[in-house]
Order: C-alpha cells, then sequence, then structure tokens
C-alpha cells in the first residue's frame, strides 16, 4: 500500500494462503484505517482509528469479541463486547496515557451522529486500545490532543500507511522501529470467497528473538549493532482482526485466540511488560441497535470450517507484524532516544532474509 | 454518618454479623471516599472517589480484583487488576460518558504524585466504574470537568454522605431515587478483628420487587405510586469492596463474587440494561512497585475461613443498597424527570418495614 | 408431580411469572428426567438423567452453556461446552465419587447409539454433575453401578419424583434434607409462550439462613430443633436449566447466570465448601454433528427481551430448591447421621410458610 | 533419558537457556512420571501419570493452574483447580473414551491412601487429561483397565521413555507419529536456580506446518512421502507444566499461558479438531489439607522477574514437542493404519535438520 516496501517485496512469502488485493485490513469491504501523527522532537506518537464499516456503527453494531493475551493492558471497552458481542463504535489505538481523551472525544463524535444517545436510548461503548511509547515519545507530555482523534477518523480510508505513524509512531518492535503493520488472507469455503484482515500495533520482542518465515534473523542482526539496542522488552501489542465470514461471537472468539500463533512464529515469548490484546469483528451482519420486527437470524459457518479461518488470521497476524518492522522508518525521540529502521540495517550490514 | 437516617435507624438489622464503627467502607482502616455533586436543573450528577489508603497507591499497590455480575458497562481498569492482581490508584465512579475524562484526569492525578512514570517507570492504570443517570441528568451535556473529580478526591474522608451524591446523584433504585450506600461487617477471625467495607453506586431494580429483610415492601408500595414511576430496570449497580483481611487475588475474588447475594435480596433479577460489576481490594498487605529486596511473602487466610467473609460481604452489599435507597433524597431533573425519596414515600403511606 | 406436596400446595405463589403444566423442567417439550435411588441402610445416594430431547443428543446437539457460581466441584464436559457452545449427551447428576463410574457409563450408552464414534468420526464429551453426599451415604462404599446409571436413563420421563430420590437421595438442604427439585415459567414473547425449566439437586445453605418467599422460617425452625442439625454449610448445589426459548450460547451463558439470584433468595450465601455449578441449553434448534449442506441460519431473541428469561430462571431457581426441601422425606444413613423432612418440621412445630 | 536418540542428539538447540540434568519434567525435584503401554495389533493406546510430589498430594497440595488453548477437550478437574489454586492428586493422561475408568481409578487410589475422605473430610478432585487416538487405537474397545493406570501410577520414576509410550501409544504429531515428549530450562534468579519442566502428550498438527527451529522441515519431508500421510489436523495436545519457582496461582496462570509460544514455533496453527490444554502446578510450598496453626504464608517471584519464566516454559514446550515427534517410533495399529516415525524418515530422505 500507498509504496512502502513490505516484507513481500523482499521475495518473502508467509504461509500458504493467498492474501488481498491489498494485503491489509481494510481488504475485508468497507473497513477503513486512518492515521494522525505527531513527530516533533520530544513528541513521537499518534493516534489510529480503525472503522469497522461505512455507515453508522452505533446504529448497525458488529458481532465482535476480544482475547486478552497478557492483561498488562489498559484497554477500554472489552467488558461490554464480551457480554453482548458487539462492537458499536469504530477502535482507536493511540499510547497509554492518551486513553482518557481518546475515550472522551469518541464518545463526543458518537453522540453527535446519534441523537437520540442519553435521551432515548442508552450510552455508548468506546473501544480504546493502548501501548506504551515512553521510550521514543514524552508520554507525561499528553500531546495529543481531540483534534488528533478526529484527525485519524476523518483520514480513515481503504489505503493507509504502515510503520511508524498514527499510533505506532513511537513504538518499538524486536528491539527497533516498530508500528502499524497489516496483512490479509483469503479464505475459500463453499463457493465464497472470504477476507481475513489484521491490523497489529507491534511494540515488543527483543531483536535475539526475531525470527523472519523462520530464519533467526535477529540473532544474526545483534551481531552488527550494539547491546545499548536493546532495551527489555515490553511485550505489547494491538491485535485487530476483520473478516467477513459469517460467524458467531464464540466463534470469532476462537478465531482471534489463533493471532497467537502468528505473534509467536515471528519469536515472542509474551513477556510480562505490557498488553497483549486482540479484539475482532465480523461484517457478516450488522446487528440493529433498535429490535427489528423479525427475529435476527445468524447464518454462521460450520464448526470444522472454522480451521481455515485459523489458518488466516495465525498468517496474516504474523506478516502484520513483520510489515510493521520493515514498513518503519528510525525515529530519534525523547532525550534523545532513538530506534532504527530495520530496512536500514539489514541493508547496511547486508543480512539476507530469505 | 453525617446524620442521615439509615436503615438500622428504622430498626432493621440485616444479617448475623456485627458492624463496623461507621457501618461504612471506610471502617477498613485507611479507606476514604469523597463526592463532588453537580445539582443544577437538567444536570444531576457527580463523582465518588474510593482512597484504597492514605498513601501513594501507585508506589503501594494492593491486591485487587474485580467481577463482572452483568457486562453491560464501561467499567475501565479490569483488565490488568485480573492480569497482575493489584489496584495502583484511586477508584472513581461516575456517570457513563464521563468515564473518559475521569481516566484522563486520574491519569494526571497519578502523573502528579509519581514523576518517574512515562520516564524511568511505565504508565498507570486507572480505574473507573459508572452507571448511566440519563433519566434525571442530562448526560450529553458531560457537564463534569476535571475539577469535580480533583474535589471529589481531595474531599475524601472517612465520614461521607450517602444517597443522592457524588456519583450517585443522578441514579435510581428500584424506580424511586438510588445513589450511593455503605455498609460494614466485623469478622472475628483467629483472635484478630477484621472489616469487611461495602460501598454501591445504586441505579437498578423495579419497585415491585423490592425487598427489605424479605418483606415485599415495594410491592406494597406500589399501590399508592403511580405506574408511571416504574420505568424499565436498567440493571445496573457498581459494588466496591474493600477489607483489611489478608487474602490472595484468587481468594478476594471468590469474596467479591458473594456480592450478588446481597444484590438479590433485595429484589434484583439482574437485568440486561446495564453494567453490574464488583472491584475489591485488600489492605492487609502493601505490594511495592519497584522490586523489594527480598521476595514477598503473603500471608492467605485458609480457604474455609473464606466462608465468614462470603457472609460477611453479602450482607454488608444487601445493607449498602438499602441504605442508598433509605438516605437519597427525591430529585427532579432533566426534562422535570423526577424520582421520588424512598424516605418520603414510606411515611406519606405509612408503609411498615419491619 | 406424581402426587408430591410441593410449595405452591402450601398457598404459597414464588415471583410473578405463571409455571408451565406440570411447573417443572420437563415442561420443556422433549426434555425428561428419571432416577435411579439407592435406599440401603448406609448406602443413601442415586443418580439423576436428564434428557434434554428424545432423539439422538449426539447427533442433534443442542446450544448449551455452563457457569460455575462456586468452583468447588468436580463437574465434567464444561470445558467443551463453553468452546463449543453444545451439549450432546445427557446429563447426569450423581454424587461426588462417582464421577467417573457415570462417565464411563454414559460413554458406553452414547457409543452404543453411535456406531461410527471412533471409526469415521471422533469421541463424545459426557456431562456429568455432583454433590457430596457423605453426610447420609457411605461414599466411599462406591456402591452407584452401571446399571443404575442406565436405570436412570431408562426411567425418563416428562413426570417424575422430587425430593430424597436420584442423586438427591443423600443430600442436604438448609441442614434439613435436600435433593432433586424443580419448577417452571412461561414467558409471552412476540407471540409466542416459551418455557424455562430449572432443575435442582441441592445441597447447601444453614437452617438460620432460609427464607421461604422473604419470611424467615429457617430462624423461626432453629428454635425447635437440636443444634446439631446445623452441620456446617457445604455449599453446594447443580443447577440445570432448560429453555425453548431461540438464544445464542451467549445469550443461554447469560441466562444461566442469573439463577443465582433464585439461590440467595432462599438464604444462600454461597459457601466454600464445594460446587454450585450451572448448566443451561435451549432445544430451540438442532445443531447436526455432520455440517449441513445449507449453512446453519440461528434466530435468536432481542438481546433486551432476556429480561423476561432472567426473571424467569430467577423465580423457577428459587421455587425449585423450596420444591427440593418441601417434597424431601427424612432419611437416616450411614452411621445413623439423619436429616429430617422440612414436611414433618412445620407440621410438628406449627411452623406457618405464609 | 533412557537412552533414546532426543532433538538434541540431532546437534539442534533450542532457545537460549539452559536444560537441567535430564532435560525434563522430572528435573523438577520430586516430580516423576510412568507409562502404561498397550500395544497389541488394534489396541495401541496407554496411560501415563505424573506424580507432582512423592508425598500425599492430597494431604500436602500444590499451588496449580490451568488454561484451555482450544476447549473441543475432556479434561477433567480444571473447574476445582481454578477455583483453589490447588492440586490435591497426581495428574493421568490417557486416551479420551478412558476418562471415567481413568478417573474412577485415581479415585480408588486417592481414597486408600486416605481413609478420612468420606468420612472426616470432604471428597477428592481427579485430574485427568486425554488426546484422542482412534486413528491408530481402537479406542471404542475401551481396552485400558483400572489395572494400567495403577501400573502407569507405580511405574512412575524420575527417569522415563518418550515417544510412542502411555498415552503416547497412539497419537500423532505433524502427520507422523507422535506421542510424548518432555524437556526443562534452568532460570537463574537472585542467586537461586530454579526448574521449568514441561510434558507434553503430543497429538497435532499437519507435516506441511512442521517447523524445527525455524526451518519448515514439514515442507520438505512432505516431498517424499505420500498425501494420504497427511490426515486432517485433530490440533490436540496437553501440556503438564512444572516448576519449583515459587508462584502464586495468578502467576503460575500466566507462565502456563505462554506454553502456546513454545507450540505454535514447531508450526502449530491450533486446529479446530481437538483440545489444548495446559496443567502447571509449581512445588515450591506445599498447602497442607487442614487448616495450620499459623496462618501460611506465600512466597511469591517479583512480577518483572517472571520474563525469565516466560522464556522457560516456551523454549521447554517447543524442546518437549520435537522430543515426543523424534523419539516416537512408527506404529501400525487399527485398520492396519500406520503412522511412520520421523526419525526413520529423516533417515531414509536425507532431511538435514540443522
Amino acid at each position: 500500500m500507498l509504496k512502502q516496501k513490505r516484507i513481500r517485496d523482499y521475495g518473502l512469502k508467509i504461509g500458504s494462503l493467498e492474501t488481498g488485493t491489498l494485503n491489509a485490513i481494510t481488504d475485508v469491504p468497507g473497513v477503513k484505517v486512518g492515521h494522525a501523527t505527531l513527530d516533533d522532537g520530544a513528541i513521537q506518537t499518534g493516534v489510529t482509528a480503525i472503522l469497522p464499516h461505512s455507515g453508522n456503527v452505533f446504529k448497525e453494531k458488529l458481532i465482535a469479541s476480544s482475547h486478552v493475551i497478557n492483561g498488562f493492558g489498559k484497554t477500554m471497552g472489552t467488558i461490554q463486547m464480551q457480554e453482548l458481542g458487539t462492537l458499536e463504535t469504530p477502535i482507536l489505538l493511540t499510547n497509554t496515557l492518551s486513553i482518557g481523551m481518546a475515550a472522551d472525544t469518541l464518545i463526543d463524535y458518537v453522540l453527535e451522529k446519534n441523537p437520540e444517545i442519553g435521551l432515548t436510548t442508552g450510552t455508548v461503548n468506546p473501544v480504546i486500545g493502548e501501548c506504551n511509547d515512553m521510550f521514543l515519545n514524552d508520554i507525561r507530555a499528553k500531546a495529543l490532543k481531540p483534534e488528533h482523534v478526529r484527525q485519524a477518523l476523518d483520514a480513515a480510508s481503504a489505503e493507509f500507511q504502515e510503520g511508524a505513524v498514527g499510533a505506532g509512531r513511537g513504538m518499538l518492535c524486536y528491539s527497533l522501529k516498530g508500528g502499524i503493520g497489516s496483512a490479509s488472507r483469503l479464505m475459500e469455503l463453499d463457493g465464497h470467497t472470504y477476507t481475513m484482515g489484521v491490523l497489529v500495533l507491534s511494540n515488543f520482542g527483543m531483536l535475539s528473538d526475531l525470527r523472519i518465515n523462520g530464519k533467526a534473523v535477529g540473532q544474526e542482526l545483534k551481531q552488527f549493532i550494539l547491546q545499548k539496542q536493546e532495551e527489555k522488552d515490553k511485550g505489547s501489542v494491538m491485535v485487530i482482526v476483520s473478516t467477513d465470514l459469517p460467524v458467531s461471537e464464540r466463534q470469532l472468539n476462537r478465531i482471534i485466540k489463533r493471532s497467537v500463533a502468528g505473534l509467536s512464529r515471528t519469536g515472542s515469548i509474551i513477556t510480562h511488560g505490557s498488553g497483549e490484546i486482540v479484539i475482532g469483528f465480523s461484517t457478516a451482519v450488522k446487528i440493529p441497535h433498535q429490535k427489528p420486527k423479525v427475529a435476527l437470524s445468524l447464518i454462521r459457518v460450520h464448526e470444522e470450517d472454522l480451521d481455515l479461518a485459523f489458518r488466516a488470521v495465525g498468517e496474516a497476524t504474523e506478516e502484520a507484524v513483520l510489515n510493521s518492522l520493515v514498513t518503519a522508518e528510525a525515529v530519534v525521540g525523547r532525550g534523545g532516544n532513538e530506534r532504527p529502521a530495520f530496512k536500514d540495517l539489514i541493508e547496511e550490514f547486508g543480512v539476507a532474509l530469505l
């Protein structure tokens, strides 16, 4: 997307399934992604918005589910998502200390579009995910403001940048620069082609653990760069999963749990230090906010066919992490802290990925 | 407390255990509660702060746990609480649409007291609970501002008001006015006296279901007041449990789950419409933020002795709900919506509680 | 049913909804219950079988869910039930040390009816619940044999006995004799009448806590009978919930969680000592074991309409517990241990229930 | 152990931590493993027993936890383990249809050693894990009898066989022969050396997905062997984790969840078809069954130090799977179904592992 060099452009193929056109979460029809990025000295942070469909998500909710891999995180909105099985807002990703502001702004955004909230109908459940970007960003400054959230929401489109952008601006991945990455897989089932899309906000991993398609690239690269680059792994990642497969919230939960296979194959040991949380939604059916005249009837795929979705989500997650790594540019931030770009290092030291 | 007439002042005794001195959550040494209340025409809302101890909670965390009875709520901070078993901030209660603002303000509050956050140590997990007060309050106006959160935190003390105050200002209980209520129980164990304290933010129930110490007072009262009083039950309540009993986070979780017995005995059927969430903490041990020189050794009561705590939390929750009901004054709010005070009605219609 | 005097025969009405014809779990069309009872000196135990429909449950599974109120129990089969959302065998209830034998026999039973299991299709997930009847029964003797399980399965019918029968033979309830009890509620929704049925195996509670429709009958009765009757509460109960309401497994889980409201209203404080586990199933749809030609489409009720089901399950659970108590006859068992019948005591001491 | 050629004997080193002396779960002091194996034509099955310490586990329980990766399984005993955080019996692994018999036999075994059970103290919670071995074994025959369970328990020792033995006799791994495998890691912490041990019962994976230390060995091997070898992946594995690290049950749960990283690195996509369940215990402290005179005080490692345990459990799980694969011999079973030995194939076709 947008002419960035991605992992496949290095000749690598992750897994066995075909990708969608963009090889991104936005291959799922209707899904859009937008960023707002702050890049100003010690301020290296941002917001990323994922719009699950182009309509009013509060009025037409989607089947959704969340899964906690490591709960040392501050993600908001999952209690209701688990209870009711639905998503009713866009999803925002940002830095840890901006979740309050992001939630407040998302509430305003939904109130504007739904004047009946708080008058004739109930409230709204904002969904916010986060990682901690304090190494590169002066997170205490809380530089993100409501206008940046609006900017990310307004900027949402099918094609979007990856790497050190949006919420990914200040994030690290395998001791190098990380951030936003995405990928998708196609699933042929009963004569239909469905799509599984994944977007990650990567902020985890130690260089020595990095594996690319099985190859211990991190070990190799580590010989060339200084030990100081290897900060303690904070083990944080947000994984957003989208699909148009018709699934129940229970089935969706089974699917999104498998994203951990993709994370692990890039070398993650799922460290203690921060949250690893997955949020998924299916665009196959829209659940009306108001009780419909005829009771809702939901199609679900046969349980055994989920294996295809399990494979897809693992592959797409693995590739999304690698895309976040390979697209990110070097960033210098707070107190001169810096993280090099993976793409620069492998070129500089002639490290082969294949 | 503070000269309000509480359920025991009507001659009722709930359960079999003795109460603490104040018969409030603040009987647990160190726990304080403060309110900020907005009462201005269509604005009937507020914030309630629970301070778990008088020190720096971020630096000296407490064993904590949460439990979801009904997850149709927006409570923040429970993912990390379940993963790490600790509480590291005061707990705020407020209206549903103010959670973002409340979280943002609580983050600022903790940042100020802990200048190392975001520089040499990680971030902070704000804990915010909420109920929806839209019937009496113009919740869309989002009238609560950071200064109100600060005001509630600063006002915290051992004695505090109950009823239509703080976060309870606009809440309903059994179709009447509800809000903040509290109670406590003493537990004699192995020669020590421990305390179990409960504070509720009540916003649930239909009048016809109300039971006071088993008596179907709601049925009786319903004959006298108009049907229109009985809005649809939104089924929302926050229950905050505090104890100085030395327990593990697993044991604490077992304890706080039993609060549902107290809710049920007042007549709750745990309706769909909003969140019922319990958050508990033990003040018995302080968990240092930094790794201590000697490994932490945590005392825990014998599992069978938990029965005493189970009884205590059920009784205190039941009485806290009744206190929230019986102390609340009548409120007229948004669009002239009004809820009468239970205390006024039983006097007017001569309803006996015993 | 079967001419036993039940709680309604004492003039009591629990809750506000109408009951089904039998006021039992078997009011849900197709559900059957059977017992095998051992009553021989120190051997006071049994098995109760719940058949969820009259066909082959393995081939035509039902939407199902389980909920753990207190997990100090040995119930089998819930891991798969939560993962796949289905029930594929009858449910057996028995004493704690007989679960292995019961599971083994249920496996044989299903293998016989499904010769393809283990050859062309996978295995089967037996569902077994239990309570500990060691006070009245020589549980170490493990007197129950496969033929008793078969006998319970074969005896299943719409009308069945309550009280000290089947798995309930040796169980206690509020320090008196307990065991099997059942009740049902009708739910009018969108022009249809649906049924909620509950069966309990009661083995919990202390006499002093017993409440009947709010009245502190236990306190009253306790004055007349010896303190020694009040053994430590083992806090154990199995609750089986059945409905023909079309619900998803997530919705069903929300419903069955509300059974705790009914338990609490009879006075339970949910003690430590043993398991309190709920298993529910919906007969509305049959899920074929083999992948069907057309993808499954499942109707589900609107989420807000669940309130009716929440009320129904609470009321039916409360009444089922009271039926287990009021129908049970006195039993003398192991070492001369005995438990009186509630019905005998209230008559002897002239205790009014109204 | 016992002179079998294991993955390290091929020159491979998995991960970065040192192994214990045996490189097996039994490196954790006191842990023992025993097998009973049936190898007779269509009967290819068995039982494996893990003894957590050499004393009476019922009287001296261990901190324990379980985690469900994929719940399409019939594992018994996890409800109580999660509620109370303890293990009170040996752990048995066997085939899916033998769980009832295994539970029944384990109950008898514990009753014999604890004559007070069912008389002066409560019951016991047997812990049984399983995988489905129907491809090679006539699982419907239910050939395993109580004496085989006894045999496995009696045979337990520090050194034990891996591969096609015990419960692993009929299991498959990556479309080849699998079964029992084990590994361990040492953890240096605050001047002490602790051990993390893992034992797996492997029964999952498709050949094409197999990765050995990152290398796509499965893809390579697949070129040489017939497609028919690749049955549908049933995705089943039991992972038993043991450590002497002093941890709370919550911390232990965090540790055992990380075993999935090891499974994933061997190529697993966590398919639908059967259970993937982890059970862990810590031998650091013995929890007395009876209430001790002095309240229990439990040491726990600092939360951040768990990263070392997270790395250890992932590495040990990965290596345990590979050991199960590389030690297993070819087996011909039910209906002539057969699975080749990985060790034979790589030799025959000259596949390099490095």
